[in-house]
């Protein structure tokens, strides 16, 4: 059924589907973990295996509500054995237009018309992994409906921040809850774009 | 009272307090207000006027119980006519030794010996305001207690980011409360240092 959905793309022309006048609109929710002081790791390569095990499992299990999950190519990297098996679009400059590879497909927003790859493809929820960069561009576009940012209890002082934008913005946001997932305090923050 | 104390130091030597074979420990208390994504303000330069009127109001009524508050230049500037009103140590590469100017103390950490100066002091209680480098500083030498962090409901994406450190570190906290402080989510973070 996955892959099924991920194989019926039309590549050529990206046409917005004809069957919807006002098509229905693609519902994204971003997963952010990050320190106290808003860094997701030391680098662009680091493996991401610093967050509590309360994350992971909550991470892990709200991803089955989604149609696709959409993600750079460095986060791709670091958990490509688990990617493989969803529907993943995988934000690239590498390709000039979409690549398709399994249920994974590689995608250059600067060359392709996401909001109508989207729409063809029928997506209703999207999953948004990051890195800074891929969290920037829903945010930008204004398709970044809701966040969940995991805090976890250390400061690191430098590494990679959690948004990666060209301009200071202010984006506003409403708290939905907040919950504490473990003993240290690691928290769960659930948001909602509110601009 | 205030003003007795800072003009009782004695700049000169600097030495240990022989009072006190082992003198009573320094506390220090920081405090941060940042956006969701871990950013404390647009530039160094920018004024802070962006946090929440509760944020503001529970900062305030905090530093009534610190016997002094340390800050880097940046954020003494753009909090001038209040602090001046403080026992403020404001550090700055721009003093070689340090300069007393009312209440104020223009200090150096590169050339004087921080630790040394506030047990000469008889500083129980330490508010650290920041700025990034001013937070890293007492980080970095084992003297940052507890932490409070106000996080607004925004993301800016880009800006200064709460701790700029040299190094990628892994410092653990543990959480000890979290206060919802308004309807719109202002959250606030209470922090102890558990490394």
């Amino acid at each position: 059924m996955v892959l099924s959905l991920i194989r019926n793309i039309s590549w050529a022309p990206f046409a917005m589907n004809r069957k919807h006048k006002s098509p229905p609109k693609v519902f994204c929710v971003a997963y952010v973990a990050g320190s106290i002081d808003g860094r997701i790791s030391e680098s662009n390569r680091s493996k991401m295996h610093w967050t509590s095990k309360e994350d992971r499992n909550f991470f892990q299990k709200s991803l089955g509500k989604f149609d696709a999950v959409v993600t750079g190519h460095n986060t791709y990297r670091m958990a490509e054995t688990r990617l493989k098996k969803r529907n993943t679009i995988v934000f690239t400059s590498k390709v000039n237009k979409p690549r398709l590879s399994g249920s994974v497909v590689f995608f250059n927003p600067r060359k392709s018309d996401f909001i109508k790859f989207i729409k063809n493809q029928n997506y209703k929820k999207l999953a948004i992994l990051g890195g800074p960069k891929v969290y920037n561009f829903f945010l930008k576009n204004k398709i970044l409906h809701e966040l969940f940012v995991t805090i976890e209890p250390y400061v690191f002082t430098t590494g990679v921040p959690m948004f990666a934008g060209d301009k200071f913005k202010k984006y506003k946001f409403c708290l939905k809850s907040v919950k504490r997932l473990n003993k240290k305090g690691t928290l769960l923050l659930h948001y909602q774009y509110a601009n």
